[in-house]
């Protein structure tokens, strides 16, 4: 067993605190990390607070972990003792699916779907409609932690030039925005919307630049308007500007909304052209009653995604390298995340919070 | 002027009633049609109650019209007197915008939209951008009547070997079906779903049959089943039956929703494949709440689709012809249309009423 400090939320009321736990040995594919980074999602305070309703305490959150690798199982190629690499939101998947056998395992079909980083699998046994539990475990902790073990083939080398700290929100946040751009095929002159300005938004931003497209930023914040300008938006529209809204009526190739809670796409699906589509990647939850008036009338779609495959993360890690796109980051202590969840919630964050890993700091704090 | 004899409400609560009016001569590249037959759509009970709130009455309904050429504007060459055409929900557009120039006008984005049947442009003056009104009239009086004047652009050839009455709902319930059928690629193998057994559900289930699916249907009616599968359906699927809606789980390449009112989409979404869609064409209102966690989940997408264009309706006049495929129907004569229009609300008809114009009969009943 391997020791292990980490922050857990015992409760849905409970603020993080320190936890000593210990891990599983590695089996022969899978690796341990020490963790080096990790970034703060909106997610993990939806999961720390059961916001969705599935939560299983203890819970330590973590999924935009990067990591040094500090041992292998004896069948693992993949890595070497030593290497730096990333885990998002999966640690492994049931491998035999249609969607794990074409390489998109965040689809994965199989009777627990695919096994989380933390919180366990996606469908744990209760809900499996086999009864199974495939992954032998309904907990699994975060990378708010000081190690993590996870399968050789769930982690991503980190491409050289890109700085650690600065790899782990494309973990998640990267990925996520980063799949739906490239699936509904944006690409260079295409006029693209990013609805919220936070974590993922900014990210959405940076990567569809990249990809050619013209960006425009909707948002409640005013005061971050300067901000998006500067990350490459063409022009920011506050969520309140009927005036804005109408001007782009009918304007926009593909809208992703990284809005984390319930909101309205209606005032977005106006904005669309004809048989073009908006997404909802943050918002994992009933949302505002459509009006199929306007999606019909413009054979418009709305549709979800979720995260992205290992490929995808690999290729967003690749892409970011490339175009050197880094995300803006905020580093903190992992004591510091309690605040650092308030800011996060109130929108009040430029734009991602990576926790830097230093315990003996955090026994002492 | 054009004498005309029609069927017409003069308010929500109005029964429909004779009616007597004239209709502009026709202009040099219009025709005038007798009109033969008229199909009864669930969207004319919409429009004659005011069900969608943009009803200008007095309301003349009827869009699936067969009449026949009895004059001819000067510069008129794609029709002579004498032949048999249909006229489904438009009988005009912009012609100049994108979706037009790519013969796309039932999504016509000028700025009063394509001009209707009946009820006048989809856009009205008072709504457009603009504040034009390019068509002159607010106000068109549709096929529940004995005479129809339309641009010869708008009329489609009735194939030889489809009989007159039976051509008649393919005008509208034909190519709102089959537009996205097409849309969304169905083809042979893939497994369709069909929500409502009506007269837009039955032809859909006969179109999705002969493009090579497998068609399940999903109804209210129990009494409908034996139909449902005369027609062509594999599986009827109450939509009480909870069990066949978790075994069906996952297993659906394309849905399409043609029920006319708010319904919930949520329990069609977890049949879909990953990466596939419902598409909903008959409830032109807000619906009922989607959640987003179902739909991000396996990247599935939600969409809408409004009739056909001009090509879409001669081809699926063609598609009928070639793979004879005819709508189920009922003829009634004009003053039964009243009756009709309770059968429909009810669902309670196998599938689609057809008005045989007799305004003798008319004017003595």
């Amino acid at each position: 067993m391997i020791k292990t400090l980490g922050y857990v939320a015992d409760h849905p009321g409970d603020q993080l605190h320190l936890f000593s736990f210990e891990r599983d040995e590695p089996r022969e594919t899978e690796i341990v990390l020490d963790v080096l980074y990790c970034g703060v999602c909106h997610s993990d305070i939806h999961q720390v607070k059961n916001e969705w309703g599935n939560t299983v305490y203890p819970c330590v959150p973590g999924h935009e972990v990067v990591g040094r690798v500090s041992r292998i199982g004896e069948a693992v190629t993949r890595v070497r003792v030593g290497d730096v690499v990333g885990v998002g939101c999966m640690i492994d998947s049931c491998r035999t699916c249609e969607a794990c056998e074409q390489g998109e395992e965040n689809y994965c079909q199989g009777p627990n779907s695919w096994l989380a980083t933390y919180n366990g699998p996606m469908i744990p046994k209760a809900k499996a409609r086999t009864g199974e539990n495939m992954y032998g475990r309904d907990n699994t902790y975060g990378g708010y932690s000081s190690t993590l073990v996870v399968s050789q083939d769930f982690v991503i080398k980190i491409p050289p030039r890109l700085p650690y700290a600065a790899a782990a929100p494309l973990l998640c946040a990267g990925v996520t925005t980063y799949s739906p751009l490239k699936h509904w095929g944006v690409t260079a002159g295409h006029v693209v919307g990013v609805v919220g300005m936070g974590g993922l938004g900014h990210l959405a931003v940076k990567l569809a630049k990249a990809m050619g497209a013209e960006v425009t930023v909707f948002t409640t914040h005013a005061e971050k308007t300067d901000a998006a300008l500067d990350i490459g938006a063409t022009r920011v529209v506050l969520e309140s500007d009927q005036a804005a809204f109408e001007a782009l009526a009918g304007q926009i190739d593909f809208i992703l909304s990284t809005v984390p809670q319930k909101h309205d796409l209606n005032p977005y699906i106006l904005l669309l052209k004809r048989d073009k589509t908006v997404v909802a990647v943050g918002a994992l939850e009933p949302m505002a009653p459509l009006n199929n008036m306007q999606i019909a009338f413009n054979c418009k779609s709305t549709a979800g995604s979720l995260i992205g495959s290992i490929a995808e993360t690999e290729e967003v890690l690749t892409f970011c390298a490339d175009h050197e796109i880094t995300p803006n980051i905020h580093l903190i202590d992992i004591n510091g995340v309690n605040a650092a969840f308030k800011d996060v919630e109130r929108g009040d964050v430029r734009f991602r919070y990576v926790i830097k890993m230093d315990w003996m700091d955090a026994m002492g704090g």
